[in-house]
């Protein structure tokens, strides 16, 4: 009941000590492949850099009095045993984590900050001598950024059941022409190499995806909670600790290409014309139309790639090829935005008499956050007397996947410096990290008792 | 008068024997530095290829009896002397030329039939006998094309009066990145090394440019009539021999830079944006529509570049750079258009809130064909049996700018393959070759004798 919960969360606050983090967000970063250290991290996965964050954080796992283990793909997962070690048709498992690899030229933050901070909000929970009675685990998912492959968040995407093994063999690698996605995994240790705990293998691509499946839905997670700098300015703008994510916008990505016959600039009339770049302004026009009168302040839409072939001044446009992002938090919004933009496309493309092609890269699905996870962190957060506020997380995390397999997620969020990421001199201070710690704490002893 | 006209042009059109101008169109195109002669012909200003070009070129000059000099630059001409050796206040010369320079990898005939054309019609009028009046100048001009420097024209602009050879000293070549356009003449023989007939030198760039000027108007050529191929499908389509230019379509180029703050795809709400690809697509449509709306098929406009950065799917656009080409007969509608775009970019730079740079390229004045050059070239063709139309020339010439020196220039025209130009396949037959040559012959006979 809630008397009980407020009279132990009371109890434990009082016994939790959080260790500092920022030793570790410091000594994680200098496994990096960049050049100049100045510039920022760069931490691909499954490279030597990433082999040995995951060295570190293993370590630091096992400092913490967790059980380590590791799935076919990589992901780590450091346990807190908890009493109750199995539940009637549910989830008894509370899980919280991030990532420690960086897209190129990074920061520090992203990602490790959940990683380190899970860890060590067991661990405090440990000293404070808390029992857990559904188990508690740290992760430190494979990777979610697509630096390597192209493909983001794939530890989680597996676990979310809707990884495409078959698609994830072709992607190539950035960093070798001829390696796969399972070549790299095995040469990491993974993959072929990796072995279960009761000697289960991973022999191809499909059987590494399909080994590191939480599905059906809640059978392992009863709850998920993410902990990330908020990569946006809002938390520090108005002062606040902490944001508890109510939820997570997904991108449905599309490329649409419009092909005329080109010409010369000079010698083609224009009655004769079908001009690719006249077709891909007017669809980039309603493109943005379309998201500002969605309804919703929620909904973006961006025509960030506009490439154009020839491209010289004095070339009819023969091509034009839109890279199109479409975000929001509600699915069937995003996905009528999604509807308008391809039949605009094709009006467009008869209109200008160009032929045109859509190619949907990627669509994801948004998450709402569960109420039990949300609740939880708000008490946590008043409980430590931390002031905060819902908000949306408008990047996507790999909880965005997690909530496949689980339908009880959240995210905690942290200020950081002026809402920096993806930059070297994102920053989140030792305190704002301590309190973001300390309330995943809170959260997760919560979760894991109701 | 008309009468005697009609006598001496169908005497002298009995007399008119052209030889095949194929063996040397052949001949020249091996002067290339295309890594595979199939895939075209590459010719740039003062390379060894051009050189050799312009060695076989006075070669044939001389073989055919005219009197070659070369002016600082590096313009040739060919001269068949008349027995007017100067006239009282007018020009006193007839001339007719166009290039050799060849952009990469295009064809044989752009620019070379009418160097080749040029001499063999002197040469044909020599051998029948034909005592000029005015002197016959077969000129070929120092590079039409802008590959090398990014000048087009750079010899005719010189003879114009419209160089300015301070702007030309700053262009890259890109041949060699320490070297100007100075120095490549010099090392080509002109420029510095150059000598005038009455040993006059250029030891400067704005000597060599001063040397060439042809200026003041009409002071000496009376008339200059420029044989082209098409480079258009009409002739071929409507099967006529010969097109009567009547007016030269010119250039303004616009480059126009939106720039916004960039963003994050995900993360920055639309009212927040200002979005460098919306502005650009905007105004994009609106140069489509301004062109299309001038009142005369004659006004083309084109957005041929369209460049975005950081051109990622993820990231609002930062900035587009639209390079524009507007074309026309006429300077004063082409010039409207060009100003409903300027205004234009700085109401659509208002409304999306994004900051606007316009920048003027280049802006070169149309020309319209001499009465006299015209119909002279009708005349010929009429007495030859060739079918003919006018026309009018949408790409530009050397001729262009020959109108800034003198008020009766003219251009002909010959059918090509399928109107392809600056490309290997580039091609017009021997027959109709010829038939441009003897009207040319005999367009030169009258304005040299009227
Ligand atoms: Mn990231
Ligand atoms: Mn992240
Ligand atoms: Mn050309
Ligand atoms: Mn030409």
């Amino acid at each position: 009941g809630k008397e009980s919960d407020n009279k132990y969360l009371s109890e434990l606050r009082s016994k939790l000590q959080i260790e500092p983090i920022t030793p570790h967000i410091d000594a994680l970063s200098k496994f990096s492949s960049s050049e100049d250290e100045l510039k920022g991290v760069t931490r691909l996965v499954y490279s030597k850099e990433d082999l040995e964050a995951r060295a570190y954080v293993k370590n630091l796992m096992k400092k913490n009095g967790l059980k380590v283990r590791e799935d076919a793909m990589g992901s780590i997962f450091g346990r807190l045993e908890g009493v109750e070690k199995s539940q009637k048709g549910g989830g008894h498992v509370v899980g919280s984590g991030s990532h420690t690899d960086a897209i190129p030229l990074s920061g520090k933050y992203d990602g490790v900050y959940g990683v380190l901070g899970a860890i060590e909000a067991l661990g405090a929970l440990k000293r404070a001598k808390f029992q857990p009675r559904r188990h508690l685990e740290a992760v430190m998912f494979n990777s979610e950024e697509p630096s390597r492959f192209g493909m983001a968040c794939s530890g989680s995407r597996a676990m979310g059941g809707v990884l495409d093994a078959e698609k994830l063999e072709t992607l190539p690698d950035v960093l070798n022409a001829s390696t796969s996605f399972f070549d790299a995994a095995t040469q990491a240790g993974y993959g072929s190499k990796w072995r279960g705990e009761k000697n289960e293998r991973a022999r191809t691509a499909k059987e590494m995806v399909e080994q590191c499946s939480l599905m059906p839905m809640d059978s392992h997670y009863y709850s998920f909670v993410e902990l990330h700098i908020e990569q946006g300015p809002e938390l520090e703008h108005e002062n606040l600790d902490i944001g508890v994510v109510t939820a997570i916008a997904a991108p449905a990505a599309l490329e649409i290409t419009f092909e005329g016959d080109g010409g010369h600039a000079g010698a083609q009339l224009m009655h004769l014309r079908n001009d690719a770049v006249v077709a891909g302004s007017k669809l980039a026009v309603a493109v943005e139309e379309f998201a500002k009168h969605s309804g919703s302040v929620d909904t973006v839409a961006t025509v960030g790639g506009f490439t154009v072939k020839p491209n010289a001044i004095n070339s009819v446009p023969r091509s034009a090829v839109l890279e199109i992002d479409v975000r929001d938090i509600d699915l069937k919004r995003r996905d009528l935005v999604v509807e308008q933009i391809i039949s605009t496309a094709n009006k467009v493309a008869s209109e200008q008499r160009v032929r045109v092609n859509v190619r949907m890269i990627n669509k994801d699905d948004p998450a709402t956050s569960g109420d039990s996870a949300m609740s939880a962190a708000e008490l946590a957060a008043s409980h430590l007397g931390h002031t905060q506020k819902r908000m949306v997380s408008r990047a996507y995390h790999d909880t965005l996947f997690i909530a496949k397999a689980c339908s009880n997620v959240g995210m905690i969020f942290i200020p950081c410096f002026k809402g920096y990421s993806h930059r070297p001199d994102e920053h989140s201070t030792e305190d704002q990290m301590r309190k973001g710690v300390e309330t995943l704490a809170l959260t997760m002893a919560k979760l894991s008792r109701e």
